[in-house]
C-alpha cells in the first residue's frame, strides 16, 4: 500500500512530465513555422495570416526574440480572458458548453473538499480502526489514515460520513440543476439570436411509403400539400449517391499524387518523375507519374459526370427520404413534431439535423431493420464489454514469443537475441491492449453508424453512452475488483443483490492510491500532452516539405482538429464518477480531481479559441446525457457508500443511503421533466416569434431560392461549385445577403469528417449558413 | 397432494354451483318484475319498455309461461348472435375489444392445449421419474405422472418442453400482433367514422402560466391567438367547481328523502310522516318531514344560486386550465402533439378527454407537485404490496376473541356462547381479508385520482396496471412461495440472481393442483355468479319500494353498472399468467384456462348486450396495457421455467430460455414502435380527410356553436337543463341537428360515477355527442 511520499513522488513525476510538455509547448508554439499548427483557428476566421510572408528569412521559421520564451506560460491568461459570449460567437455553443463541463467539475469538487476536509479528515484522522487493526498485523499507510478504514467497526463517527453523502448530494444537485437550467436557456437564446437557417425550415422525412404510379419526389410533393397545405414549401429528395462519392474520393487520391510528383518536378526540373504501376508502386511497369495522374483525374472525371447523370437520371436511386421545407419555421415545428399517418413506421418526421450534420449513407434505412440493427447493437455492445477481453487475449497470445516462434520462425534469429525477446514479452501484450483502447471510441462510433443514426451528433451521443458504460464497467469496476469484466459478471450473478455493493464497496478505500495515480497519469501528463498536439505537428510539417504548393494547399494541410465528444467526454466522466464515489471515503483524492478540472479547462480553453474547429454545431444538444451521467455517478457512489458501511459493521445506515438513492433519481425525473425538451423539440412559440420577427423586417425575402439547394448531398454540391470554379464566396453571398461574414479565402476542403467519412472529397459545409460557415480543411 | 379423482371432485362441485347460478339466472330474468335488472341496457336504448305496464296484473309480475322455463339456456345462442359491428354500435368499441380479450385467450390457448397434450403429456406419462422418487419415499399423484415432475433428472426429454417453449411462445406472439394489429385498425375505422364530437377539436390546456394584467381566459385567448392564429376557435376556462358540486349533492340527497316520505304519505294518507332532526334522526325535535325536506331543499336552492354567481363572477375561482376548441381536427391535432413554449412544464397541451370522461378536480394540478405525488403513489404502492399484511393482520388480532375481550368487555356474555366463538374465530380473519381485496381496487383508484391524471380512462389504467402488480407479488408469487411479500421480497434480496428463478420455478409444478381449484372457484363459480347480479337485484327492488314514484323514478333506480376495467381486466391477466407458466410445465391445467375464458366471454357478451351501459368511451385506448401484460405473462413464464430446468439438471437450456426472453422483450418494442401510437396520437392526416369530408359536406356548419359549451363543468349544465325544464332532448336538438339519435326517454341522471364522485349529482354526461349520448342512470 503506498504511503504519501510515495503519492508525492508519483506527483512530482507527473507535474514534472506535465511541465516538460507546457514547456516544449512554449517554446514550438512561437516558431512561426509551427503557426498552423497552434493557431488554424484563426487562420480559418481569416485573421491571421502566415508569418512566412513577411519579414527575415530566418525570423520567418524560427523566434529569435527571446523575450517571447521567458513569457512562456502566458498563454494561460490569455485563455481565460476571452468572455463566454465571445466564445459562443468565436467557437460555437458546443465548445462552450463543453468547457462548462470541467467548469461543473470545479464547482462540484471545490466545495465538496473543502467540506470534507474540514469534516471527514479530522473524523477519520482521530479514530484508531487502523490501530486495532495493526495489532492484527493489517498493514496500512498514512493515506489510510485519513480514509474511512480508519473508523472503528460500528462506531458512531460514520454517521458523519451519512451526513456529509447527504450534504454532498444536495450540493452535487443544486449544482446540476442551476448548470441545467443556465444551458437550456443559452440553448434557447443561441437558437434564438441564430440568423435563418436551412434546418429552421425543414423537416427531415424518412420512410416515404412507395407508391407504383407516383415518383418518391412526387409523392412527397402530394403528401405535404394535402396534409400541410399552408405551409409546404419545397422539398428535395435524397440520392443514393455512395458509388459517386467513392468517386470523388478516389480522384482526390490522385489530385493528391499529382501534386505531390509534380512538388517534386519543380523543385528538380531536371528529371520528370516516374512511377511503377503496380501494387503499391512497387513493380509493374514504370511511366511517366504526371501524365499517368493526369489521366487518371482525366479519367475519374468522365466516370464522375457519367455517374452523375445516372444518378440523377433513374429514380431506383432516390431513396425513400427527403428534405421537406415549409413556409415558416412554425410549419417545420408542427410537421417535425407530429405523426403525419396513421402507420407510425411510415413519413417518420424529425428536425432536419444542420446540413454539414447529415449522415447520408442512413438515410433510406426502413423501419424493422432500425429495430433489428439497435438491437443486434445492444447485444455486441454487451459482448464487447463483458467478453472483449478474449480477442484481446487471443492477439497477446499470438504476440507472444512462443506464439511468433511458432507462426514466423523465419523471425526465430531476430527474437532470440535478449534484447528483442524481453521487449516482445513486456510491451507486446500491452501494446496490444493499448491499441485496443485507442480505437475502442471509432469502434463504437462505427456501431452507432450500423445502428442507423442520421445525424453525426447523435451517432457521437450514442458512442459517447457505449464508451462510458465500457469504462465504468472494465476501467472503474474493472480496477475496484480484479478480474475481467465477464468474471465479475458471473460473480454478480451468483450473489445476491444485497451483496453486490458490499463486495465493490469494501475494496472501494483500497483502491484509492491506484485511483490517484490514475488521475495523475491520464489527467495530468495527458491534458498537457494533448496541448503540444504532436501527431498534427509531424503531420503538418510532412504534408508542408511533400504536398504543399501554394497557399491554399497549406490551408488545407493545416488540421486544425476538433473535440471529439465521443472520446473525451466519457472519460471526464469517470473523474466525476470517482470524485464522487472517493468523497465521502477518501477525501484525500479530491484535490487530484480538481486539479485535474481546473487543468484541463485551461489547457482545452486554449485549444478551443486557437486550435478547434468542430465539424458541425448541435448548440449543446448533448447536455442531457452529461447531466444524466453525473447523475448516476451520484447514484453509484450512494450505493457503494451503502454497500461499505454495511461491510463497516453500520446496517442501519442502509435505509437512509437508499432513501438518498431513490431522492437523486427522483431529481433526475424532475430535471428531465423540466428542462429535456428545451433540448429535443423546437417550442411554437419560438418558431412564431422567429417567423413575425423575420416577416416584419423582410417581407418580400426568396425564401424558396433560399433553401431549395441547402440539403444537397455533398458530391453534388462540388458540381456547382466546380461550375462556379471555386467561386464559394460569391455564391453564397447571392444566397444570402443579409449577414456579414468574416472574409475567409475559400478553398476546396478535402476532409476526413465523420460526416462524410463515407463520401468523402465531398464539399459538404459550403453551405448558405451564417455564423458556422467558416471552412476549415482537414487533410485525407 | 391433490389426485385427478380430488380435482374431478372439485371440478363437479364448482361446474353445480355454476349451473345453478345459470338456473336461478334463467328463472329470475324472465319474471317481469326482474325486467329492468336483467335488461336495462335495453332500457336505455329506448327499444324496450316497462313489462308492468301491460296485461293482467300477475303476469306483470311473475311469468307463468312455463315453456319459458324450459328454454333456460336460451340466452347463450342469443348472446353469440349479434355480430361484432353491431355490438360495436350498440356497446361500444371498449366494450367489443375487452369482449375480444377473452377471445385472446381461447385464440392462444386452444393450440397451445392441442399441441402440449399431444407432445408433452405423452413424454410426460412415458416418464418414471416419479418411478424413481417412490422409491425414495417421495409421495406422488396421477397429476404429476402428467406434469415435468415426472421426467427424469437431467432427461434429454427436457429438450421437448424447451422446444415447446418457443413453439408456444411464438404462437403466443404470432396472435398478439395479429390481435395488435386489428385493434389497432378497428380504433382508427372507429375513430374515423364517429360523426362531429367536440373532443376532435379540442386540446386540454393545463398550466397555465399567471398574468398580472391579464384573467386567466384573456391570457389564453391572447396565447392561443397569437400561435395558432389559423387555427384557434374559442375557449372555457375551468372552474374549481367542488364546493358547488357538494351543494348539488346535498340536494340530491335531500330530494331523495322527500321522494320517500312523500312515497309513504301517498301510501298512507291518514298520517303525515315526521322526522327527528337530530343526528341520524334518532333523536332531537320531531317535525313534519315533508315540510322539512322542502325547506331544506329550498335553502340548498339558495345557496347553489349564490354559490353559482360566485364561482363565475371571482377571478379566483378560474383554475390555470382550459379547453381550447380549433377550427379544424387538424389544429386540434398539431396543437396536442406539440409544446407550446420554451417552458415544458407551462401550457401543457394533450387531447382533451371526452367530456364525460373529464375528472375535474385534478385539472389544477401545477407540474411540480404532479411529479411529487407521482413518486409518493410509487412509494405507497410499493408499500400496499409488500407489506399490505402488516395492517390486515392488525386488524385480524383485534378481530380475534381476546381482542374483543379485551378492548369490548361487554361483549363478553355474547362472545363466550360456543357457535360464536368458533364463528369468530374461523370467520373473522377470513372476512377481514377478503374486505381488504374486495375494496382494493377502489383503494388504487383513488391512488390514482391523487396522483393527478385528468381523464377518468387513464386513472382506470393506472389503477389497472397496479391491481395487475398486487396480484402478481401477492396471489400468483405468494401462492407459490409461501410467505408473506415481505418476506419474500427480503429472501429475494439476500438471494443471487441466478438463484432467484430456481427457487419460483422449482415450486411451479407442485403448486398445479392449487391453481387448479383456484381458477375453478374464482373462474368459473365467480363468474357464473356475475350473470345473476345479486347486488343489483336486491338494491333494485328496495328503492323499487321505498323511493320510485314515477315511470321517471324508476328508471334512475335502475343500475345497469359496467365493465369496472380496472377491477377486472388484471384478474384476466392472472389467467394468462397461469396458462402460460404451466402450459410447459402441467399442461393438465390448459384445459381448466380454457374453459374460463370461454364461459366467461359467453356471459360477459350477454351482459355487456343486455346490461352494462359504459359511462364513457375511450375507443379502446387500454389495449396497449393489455397487451402489454400479456408479454410480460409470457417472459415470466419462460424465466420460471429456466429456473425450473435448471433445478432439473438441464443448465443446458439456460441461453436458450434466455434467448427467448430477450426475443420476446425485442418482439415486445418492436410492436410497442408500430402499433402504440395508434392509440395515444391522432396522425395528422385522418384528421385532414375528415375536415376535408366534412368541410365539402357542410360548408356552412356552426362550429363554435356547437363548441362553445362542450366542456362545462357538470354542475353549471344542470343550470341550462333547468332553465329548460329537463327538455334536454330538445337542447340536444338544437346543439347538433345533423344527427340521428336513438329516441330515449332523457332523465335527470344522478349517478355517482367515478367522475363525478367530487361533484356527484351533477348532470355530467348531457353533453352534445352523438354516438354515445345513451344517458342512464345508477341512484346515489
Amino acid at each position: 500500500m503506498a504511503t504519501l511520499a510515495d503519492i508525492g513522488l508519483a506527483a512530482a513525476i507527473n507535474i514534472l512530465s506535465a511541465l516538460i510538455f507546457l514547456l516544449l509547448f512554449a517554446i514550438l508554439r512561437i516558431q512561426p513555422f509551427n503557426d498552423r499548427v497552434y493557431f488554424p483557428k484563426w487562420y480559418l476566421k481569416g485573421v491571421r495570416s502566415s508569418p512566412l510572408n513577411s519579414g527575415a528569412f530566418a525570423s520567418k521559421i524560427v523566434n529569435f526574440d527571446f523575450r517571447a520564451y521567458i513569457r512562456f506560460l502566458n498563454w494561460m491568461p490569455a485563455a481565460l480572458k476571452m468572455p463566454e459570449p465571445e466564445l459562443i460567437d468565436h467557437a460555437g455553443l458546443d465548445s462552450a458548453v463543453y468547457l462548462r463541463i470541467y467548469l461543473i467539475g470545479l464547482k462540484i469538487f471545490v466545495p465538496i473538499a473543502l467540506l470534507s476536509w474540514s469534516v471527514l479528515v479530522p473524523v477519520n484522522w482521530t479514530s484508531d480502526g487502523l490501530q486495532l487493526a495493526k495489532l492484527r498485523n493489517v498493514t496500512s499507510s498514512n493515506i489510510d489514515k485519513l480514509s474511512i478504514s480508519n473508523v472503528e467497526r460500528g462506531s458512531d463517527r460514520f454517521w458523519a460520513h451519512l451526513v456529509m453523502a447527504y450534504a454532498f448530494t444536495f450540493w452535487t444537485c443544486y449544482v446540476l440543476i442551476r448548470e441545467y437550467e443556465k444551458i437550456a436557456a443559452m440553448r434557447l437564446s443561441f437558437l434564438q439570436s441564430e440568423k435563418r437557417r436551412a434546418d429552421q425550415f425543414t423537416v427531415l422525412v424518412r420512410n416515404v411509403p412507395p407508391e407504383s404510379d407516383e415518383t418518391i419526389s412526387e409523392n412527397v410533393q402530394h403528401f405535404f400539400l394535402v396534409n400541410h397545405p399552408d405551409h409546404y414549401l419545397t422539398h428535395q429528395v435524397v440520392y443514393n449517391a455512395n458509388e459517386l462519392a467513392k468517386l470523388v474520393a478516389d480522384r482526390q487520391k490522385m489530385e493528391n499524387w499529382f501534386d505531390y510528383y509534380h512538388l517534386k518536378y519543380t523543385r528538380n526540373k531536371e528529371q520528370r518523375p516516374r512511377v511503377k504501376l503496380g501494387f503499391l508502386g512497387l513493380w509493374g511497369k514504370k511511366v511517366d507519374a504526371m501524365d499517368h495522374y493526369t489521366a487518371e483525374i482525366e479519367k475519374l472525371n468522365e466516370q464522375i459526370m457519367e455517374e452523375r447523370v445516372r444518378v440523377k437520371k433513374d429514380d431506383k436511386n432516390v431513396m425513400p427520404a427527403a428534405f421537406v421545407s415549409f413556409k415558416t419555421r412554425w410549419g417545420a415545428a408542427v410537421c417535425a413534431q407530429t405523426q403525419q399517418t396513421k402507420n407510425p413506421t411510415e413519413w417518420l418526421t424529425e428536425w432536419a439535423p444542420e446540413a454539414r450534420e447529415v449522415f447520408w449513407p442512413n438515410l433510406a434505412m426502413p423501419y424493422v431493420s432500425l429495430t433489428i440493427r439497435r438491437f443486434l447493437m445492444h447485444v455486441s455492445f454487451f459482448f464487447l464489454t463483458f467478453f472483449f477481453i478474449i480477442p484481446i487475449a487471443f492477439v497477446q497470445s499470438l504476440a507472444s514469443i512462443e506464439g511468433i516462434q511458432k507462426k514466423a520462425s523465419f523471425l526465430n534469429p531476430i527474437i532470440e537475441k535478449k534484447f528483442m525477446k524481453s521487449l516482445i514479452q513486456g510491451f507486446l501484450p500491452g501494446i496490444v491492449l493499448k491499441l485496443f483502447l485507442i480505437f475502442l471510441p471509432a469502434i463504437l462510433m462505427i456501431m452507432s453508424k450500423f445502428e442507423g443514426f442520421v445525424s453525426i451528433s447523435s451517432l457521437e451521443r450514442r458512442a459517447a453512452f457505449r464508451y462510458y458504460i465500457f469504462n465504468l464497467v472494465n476501467v472503474f469496476l474493472g480496477s475496484i475488483i480484479t478480474g475481467s469484466a465477464f468474471e465479475q459478471l458471473d460473480s454478480f450473478l451468483k450473489q445476491s443483490a444485497n451483496d453486490i455493493p458490499r463486495t465493490v464497496g469494501v475494496a472501494i478505500p483500497i483502491k484509492a492510491t491506484f485511483f490517484i495515480t490514475y488521475i495523475m497519469v491520464d489527467g495530468w501528463a495527458g491534458v498537457a500532452g494533448e496541448i503540444l498536439r504532436l501527431k498534427p505537428l509531424v503531420i503538418f510539417h510532412l504534408k508542408n516539405f511533400f504536398l504543399v504548393k501554394t497557399e491554399k494547399d497549406r490551408e488545407e494541410a493545416m488540421d486544425p482538429g476538433q473535440i471529439d465528444f465521443y472520446a473525451t467526454e466519457p472519460r471526464i466522466q469517470l473523474y466525476f464518477l470517482l470524485g464522487l464515489v472517493y468523497a465521502p471515503v477518501t477525501p484525500v483524492l479530491l484535490p487530484f480531481i480538481i486539479f485535474f478540472f481546473g487543468f484541463a479547462y485551461l489547457i482545452f480553453r486554449h485549444q478551443i479559441i486557437n486550435v478547434y474547429n468542430q465539424e458541425y454545431e448541435s448548440a449543446a444538444a448533448f447536455w442531457p446525457d452529461v447531466h444524466g451521467r453525473i447523475i448516476s455517478a451520484l447514484i453509484i457512489s450512494q450505493i457503494l457508500l451503502l454497500g461499505l458501511m454495511s461491510t463497516k459493521g453500520k446496517v442501519q445506515s442502509t435505509p437512509f443511503l437508499l432513501v438518498l438513492a431513490i431522492l437523486t433519481f427522483v431529481f433526475h425525473r424532475f430535471c428531465k421533466g423540466r428542462y429535456e425538451s428545451a433540448f429535443v423539440i423546437n417550442p411554437l412559440q419560438e418558431a412564431m416569434i422567429k417567423d413575425t420577427l423575420e416577416r416584419a423586417r423582410e417581407p418580400n425575402m426568396n425564401l424558396k431560392g433560399f433553401l431549395q439547394n441547402a440539403y444537397i448531398h455533398p458530391v453534388f454540391k462540388d458540381e456547382e461549385f466546380e461550375d462556379d470554379q471555386f467561386d464559394e464566396g460569391l455564391t453564397e453571398d447571392s444566397d444570402d445577403e443579409d449577414c456579414v461574414v468574416v472574409p475567409t479565402k475559400r478553398h476546396r476542403p478535402r476532409r476526413k469528417t465523420v460526416a462524410s467519412s463515407n463520401v468523402s472529397g465531398g464539399l459538404s459545409q459550403s453551405l448558405p449558413y451564417n455564423r458556422f460557415d467558416t471552412d476549415k480543411g482537414k487533410p485525407v
